[in-house]
């Protein structure tokens, strides 16, 4: 394993994702067409953005519950634009138990239908207002052209769905989510996302308005990374989710929904990772620190194991996520290089001359070299490892974000915009109309995707037809 | 809601688990025959057991990981008795992405197939081995009579399934997992479980030997509760699970499996529950101590509530799941036997005459009525809860051990089998024919349960042919 050297992201960024997604065991093909296996190293990283998300969740009121995985093909046809949308991707179960079915039914593709039933059983009063309630499950989308993690058949995520008495509650609460996924975002992921809203083109099928994280990869695409919807009346109109308000008249619900899925895996390994392979931020890497104890026969084993041994105990009671690479038949080299490629942020070696001298070395995964390497001493081995750890989370997000930064150009003209969007993203005035946005999209394959959410008040003029503007969006080439 | 009384255990068992998880919004019907809605209170309950589940597979060196909800057909006819067992049950999906497929896929109804052929691809040497590796999930079987939680053609469940070297190793692994399923029964839902090996006509389809933790149900019908599974080298060789050994020869892996589904759900229901609704054991219970503030006006409202608040916070910094109930358009009373219907194991009465005597009331839900409820002072209330918390799972154990033990029976012959399991339980001499076990089940309904592991060394005669039987079973009805 990881003897060859991996593509660089300069030769092929797309064949050094592929290839690290395997090679780093975080997912694997399947014989299911356009489905992945993610591999315990990838599903460690998604339960803890599971746990981050989780946890956030709880906190602003929301509980967890779960529907069923298949839905009356019927529900579907309910909301218009919906099932249009929804339509070619569907995976239809038409057999059960040995018999045709009278009615299809389909493998989840989201769940707005059935979940916007079963509230308008629930939903009787004001009184049961708001409901707040998030799953967490896979769905399945037919899919084309599939890529690990990004774009599968089935994927993993979590979808929230709310219900409310007004459009105003229901409108708060699709900024709060898009809020709460920010915060992960940037605390957790390290990604610098920029919030926004999605053009009429972009946006959910069903939804009134759509909003987005976006995050930009390492070789300047966009990766939409979480969504959340306002859906105004639209699918408590289909199935009547209505309530009785407190002058008892008959009132249809406002809903919300919101999911953010194993896609994040996939940003995070395209904004942090390098040509040596994954670079994970600490707060949701499966292995913060890892230990490689160093020693040339029996006699240096006896002297360094057990000093080591009582540093990982160490860690490990103070809540680190710490593993000791004890394996005797390959070098530390080889370790230090698999390590690597795995993304560890902190690599920890002791051998003899560490035990003299009471201290070891700790390398930084996303420092190369010299540079990233220090001495440290045994005594306070756990808050210098924790205090390194924030270090680097804060390094990560910091360096992402000056790479951002530095990809995102203000075009002058729409020869400009064609040029900036070869290699980044562009922040223009546009007229909102989905004209100019298809112009733009033949010229360089690059969408709309968000008018950001915060910027300062301007007026200008589009820049595709000169029309006047009272807002930029971001353009750019999108996974 | 909860005005009328629910139909009592003794009325009509089955009507009363019914109206229960209903009422208790544990779970729901959906429009999707057969499949549950699970509903946030019910759902926590489940988080609680996976999270108890999941801490001790880790401890066992287990990881998770997920693998595809689709699996081609063709994998599941490559066993053959594992084809025959789920054949009748799958849902088949047909159409994908709006083509009628090649192959037909079926929503996976266990991961044998999908996960022995990953296995195949990821084993190469002995070095490969174990691999310990478990699923949280749902899987489809299509069934015809349903009943939430026990018996839905959606169910969430775990499936662990691991590959060894050696067929001693797996041997070990299948018990291993046995005793998990059983520590968790017994130490966190406080239910007696029993552990045994299944018959061969009961077994898992593709075993070689499967092992179950039985439960006795308040109606003294048992309930499977969890199985593990050796699976000898059956799945291994219809997937080509190979490695080369030491000694540089090709050999077949051995495999287990065993899950634990959302049935435990309904066993936690059906063992302590009573005819004033649930009784959750605190180490699972979503909510622990409810607290009832009492106050006639706003001036005994001013005296109550900042205490009330004060011992909220302090069991909620102490890590207890406490939920402060100050509704004001219901009575006390009401609230009373909501939290009762739901099962709340301790609740907390604190009114302005508590507040006069530094006291509160405890009122605990397994012992009904004044026995039950004790004044305790307001300081150190933290440490008289969480005692109180520890004493009420003991006492839910203790009664329910007492009630499997007083309905299980030794009888004597045929003739006193077929009378006791009218109300319990047989441990019977039994020559392990399935003739004899048939004889049983067309007279009484009654099936083997399991061959109890912890049994005393015997001999004796079958208690239907009177053959030479070694070891006793336990016959019983069944869900």
């Amino acid at each position: 394993m990881a003897e060859e050297k991996l593509t660089t992201q300069a030769e092929n960024f797309s064949d050094w994702y592929n290839e690290l997604v395997i090679r780093a065991e975080l997912a694997d093909y399947s014989p299911v067409r356009g489905c992945m296996v993610v591999r315990p190293y990838g599903w460690r990283v998604w339960e803890n953005i599971q746990a981050a998300l989780d946890k956030r969740f709880k906190e602003t009121g929301h509980v967890n519950a779960a529907f069923p995985l298949l839905i009356p093909k019927s529900f579907l046809e309910k909301e218009k634009e919906h099932v249009e949308g929804f339509s070619p991707e569907l995976a239809i179960v038409t057999v059960g138990g040995g018999e045709e079915l009278e009615e299809p039914l389909v493998v989840r593709p989201t769940s707005e239908t059935i979940i916007g039933y079963m509230y308008s059983k629930w939903v009787k009063s004001w009184r049961d207002l708001p409901i707040l309630i998030n799953q967490w499950g896979s769905v399945v989308r037919w899919e084309m052209r599939t890529k690990l993690f990004l774009r599968t058949t089935e994927f993993y995520w979590q979808e929230g769905h709310t219900a409310h008495a007004t459009e105003e509650e229901a409108r708060e609460e699709t900024f709060r989510m898009l809020d709460v996924y920010a915060d992960f975002a940037i605390n957790e992921a390290a990604i610098p996302v920029i919030k926004g809203i999605k053009s009429e083109t972009e946006k959910f099928a069903g939804a009134v308005m759509s909003t987005t994280i976006e995050a930009m990869m390492g070789d300047t695409k966009a990766l939409q990374s979480g969504t959340s919807h306002f859906l105004g009346q639209n699918f408590a109109k289909a199935f009547e989710i209505q309530y009785s308000d407190k002058n008892n008249e008959l009132q249809f619900a406002w809903t919300t929904s919101w999911g953010l899925s194993t896609r994040m895996v996939g940003a995070i390994i395209m904004t942090h990772g390098d040509d040596k392979g994954l670079v994970l931020p600490p707060r949701l890497a499966p292995i913060q620190v890892v230990m490689v104890p160093i020693f040339k026969n029996e006699s240096e084993k006896r002297q360094v194991m057990p000093v080591a041994d009582d540093l990982f105990a160490a860690l490990r009671a103070a809540g680190v996520r710490v593993k000791m690479d004890d394996r005797e038949e390959v070098t530390p080299g080889f370790k230090y290089n698999d390590w690597e490629l795995r993304g560890v942020p902190l690599r920890m070696e002791i051998g003899p001359k560490d035990i003299e001298k009471n201290s070891v070395a700790l390398a930084r995964r996303d420092v190369p070299g010299r540079e990233g390497k220090i001495f440290v001493p045994q005594t306070g081995i756990v808050p210098t490892v924790q205090n390194l750890l924030v270090e680097i989370q804060a390094a990560l997000l910091a360096k992402a974000t000056a790479f951002r930064d530095s990809h995102i150009f203000s075009p002058n003209n729409f020869e400009e915009l064609t040029q900036v969007l070869q290699n980044g993203w562009a922040l223009s005035h546009w007229c909102e109309s989905s004209a100019c946005e298809a112009k733009v999209k033949e010229a360089t394959k690059a969408a709309t995707r968000c008018i950001p959410i915060d910027q300062p008040a301007s007026t200008g003029a589009c820049i595709v037809c000169g029309q006047p503007s009272k807002r930029k969006v971001i353009f750019g080439k999108a996974y």
